[in-house]
């Protein structure tokens, strides 16, 4: 089980999650539980190291900000308690769960589940501060933000866990935002590469990071709301949205598209006249990734006949600023005349693994679209996923249209 | 070096603390920083736990507590490199500082000081959280509260440190309370066993058993304030107090009185009638002994003609309810006819080496008091200490007259 920070904000709230945990051990079931630290509690600890120093040591940032998890894991320890259930905290040094030393972005490496699995056979709740571990040479580190979901994957991962139930402001997966399409639907299963798809093009329900390794350990996950109340039915039959392998989606099930996604955090980039010569692309995106900038959306523009092309594609907007920095010191390298930028663009994309097998996904997509008079600025495709890159103010138009012309409007609006 | 809580209470203190950090070694020093958690904070953390359960489990108290002093542990590295001072942060199960296993309250046991040795060696500050340790099985210990001072005495003892400055709200050792007597001085040395005189009975500038500490391992103690500003002088210039052996303090500087300590947190108690046969002592004091109550003063008057005594004793002010209790469920094994109690008194001590060698210091207390028609309620007295207790509306005027009578006041007020 992982709770959230919402979940963990003040005592209150604490005890309604150690209720939680409690009806699962009634229910027969051995509980490890991953937390976050308290709501708020994070960014407070992020303030003073960066008031502390512009460029802090990520080793000491690793020190202050995982205190947060620490005390809301002693604290749920304390209240599982409280109310009768044997637990105990687990820090990541103390289990350990080794990491790489890239501190305040770690990777999880192995966890030793020994004394865990000693713990819980022994009837204990095991609570975990997620986010954390620790690197050689006994230094603590964190995962990055979000990182809590992925600590809550590689912990089921490692305890071979039946499931991994992630409770969260929602109450699962959709098959699109809910305040866009009152008549979304909630998706009772996704597959990994479709909650993948869906994940980080905007669907921001689990950490990206956390459904790559659930794929890859193959970990079953289920998300869950944490706000359905101390009286909701257990959590194997609360109606959230389980995340699975796609050998687990029956035919029935299988829709040719899962869900429509949007995100406006990206930004249009346009290169205007470069020299259509071999080499010039890679001096355009060499200069980006060397950066660590993402480019997403690349297309490029036919020659035009005076030799030269013009290159467009998409970064997230919090790397803009750095992006035409970095391209502005590449002018002279790259050879380009003109370079203009457009934050108001939005992206949709379409998923679903059902249109593998599958022509004319994609087609669909374009001519809905143009039956409303939405250009279309940029296309990426992949197995699962078409996306097009639209001018934003249109996003919402968009996501209802496509809902509606891949026949996901349910019968009646979600509550 | 060891700051306290309002030394590290925010970004801006933190940096003035790296500030006289950097100065000390600047001066050649190699340095050690044990810190306390900001300002209030474990009060928050205390809090928490007990809000979460009355009975909390001290062992999961430990791990939130704890965290505290980890923040500012961090916090503070991250400060001193910003200036240039290579640092890093050491956690108590990082060195590791062996504890016992008493959570919430663990005694220090050994420092493992290898690699923290490696460190200043290397040119490191290490920056160590105080009030926390490890017990076996890698579990977090808290030291008690006020134990940072504790923290700091045992790691300046394992590393052999050549003095110990402690940065406190105070700047110094006086010879009794300056708010009481404006013309209290402050003392440029003191010995342990006056220290620990003067700090068990009100003097609160040392946490009690870092002074015991210091003086079964010898470390020299410097109380300094941590108020001075960042252009104050060197901290081994500074007119602090320092608190060494006896054999340190030459005969010039040796005072037959070396201050005056006044204590209004202890209640008396008194058994009216108590059988006057063998045992009735001890079954008055055996109940409280287990009850981990400590009793101070006990003044046993002479029997009755009817075969009765009565006895009458001090306990801290926040076990009177409870030894009240424990009294009230002996009474029938006691046999005693009444008990009264009394919160309005007061303990008023003299203290110093020096009267070792001189008779008649108790004597000059009884007639000083006595001229101002104070009465004396009971009286202990040790080899450097004799301790009165009295009305507690005469504190400040015993006090006073005692400091005058004793030739302690200075020549002009302090500032």
């Amino acid at each position: 089980m992982k709770f959230g920070g919402t979940s963990m904000a003040g005592i209150e709230r604490i005890r309604t999650v150690a209720a939680r945990v409690k009806r699962e051990v009634e229910a027969g079931n051995q509980v490890a539980v991953v937390v976050s630290a308290m709501a708020g509690e994070t960014d407070r600890l992020v303030g003073f190291c960066r008031e502390a120093s512009a460029l802090y040591d990520p080793r000491e940032y690793d020190v202050v900000v995982s205190s947060g998890e620490q005390v809301t894991s002693g604290l749920l320890a304390i209240a599982l308690q409280a109310i009768g259930v044997p637990a105990r905290s687990w820090l990541g040094w103390q289990l350990p769960i080794h990491t790489s030393d890239a501190f305040s972005r770690a990777r999880i490496g192995t966890i030793d589940t020994e004394a865990l699995d000693a713990s819980l056979a022994r009837g204990e709740v095991a609570v975990i501060p997620g986010f954390q571990g620790v690197a050689e040479g006994d230094r603590i580190t964190t995962l990055g933000r979000g990182g809590s979901d992925t600590s809550a994957v590689a912990v089921a991962a490692a305890m071979k866990a039946e499931r991994c139930d992630i409770y969260t402001d929602v109450d699962g997966v959709y098959t699109t935002d809910p305040r866009i399409v009152p008549r979304a639907r909630k998706l009772a299963r996704v597959t990994y590469e479709e909650m993948l798809e869906l994940a980080s093009v905007g669907a921001k329900v689990l950490q990206t990071r956390s459904v790559g390794l659930a794929m890859k350990e193959n970990v079953r996950v289920q998300v869950l709301s944490s706000f359905t109340g101390d009286d909701a039915p257990m959590a194997d039959t609360l109606p959230g949205t389980m995340i699975v392998g796609e050998e687990e989606i029956t035919d029935v099930e299988r829709q040719l598209i899962t869900g429509i996604a949007h995100d406006k955090n990206e930004a249009k980039i346009t290169l205007a006249a470069v020299p259509d010569k071999p080499g010039a692309v890679a001096s355009v995106f060499g200069p980006l990734a060397e950066a660590g900038i993402n480019v997403d959306m690349i297309v490029q523009n036919i020659a035009h006949s005076t030799g030269s092309t013009d290159v467009t594609f998409t970064v997230p907007s919090a790397d803009l600023a750095r992006s035409l920095d970095v391209l502005g010191q590449a002018k002279a390298t790259i050879g380009y005349d003109k370079l203009v930028h457009d934050t108001r663009v939005a992206k949709i994309s379409v998923v679903g693994v059902g249109m593998r097998s599958h022509a004319g996904v994609a087609s669909t997509m374009f001519t809905t679209l143009g039956e409303r008079g939405i250009n279309i600025q940029a296309i990426t495709t992949s197995e699962i996923k078409v996306s097009v890159l639209i001018e934003e103010d249109y996003t919402e138009l968009a996501v209802r249209v496509l809902h509606t012309a891949y026949g996901l409007d349910a019968e009646v609006e979600a509550a």
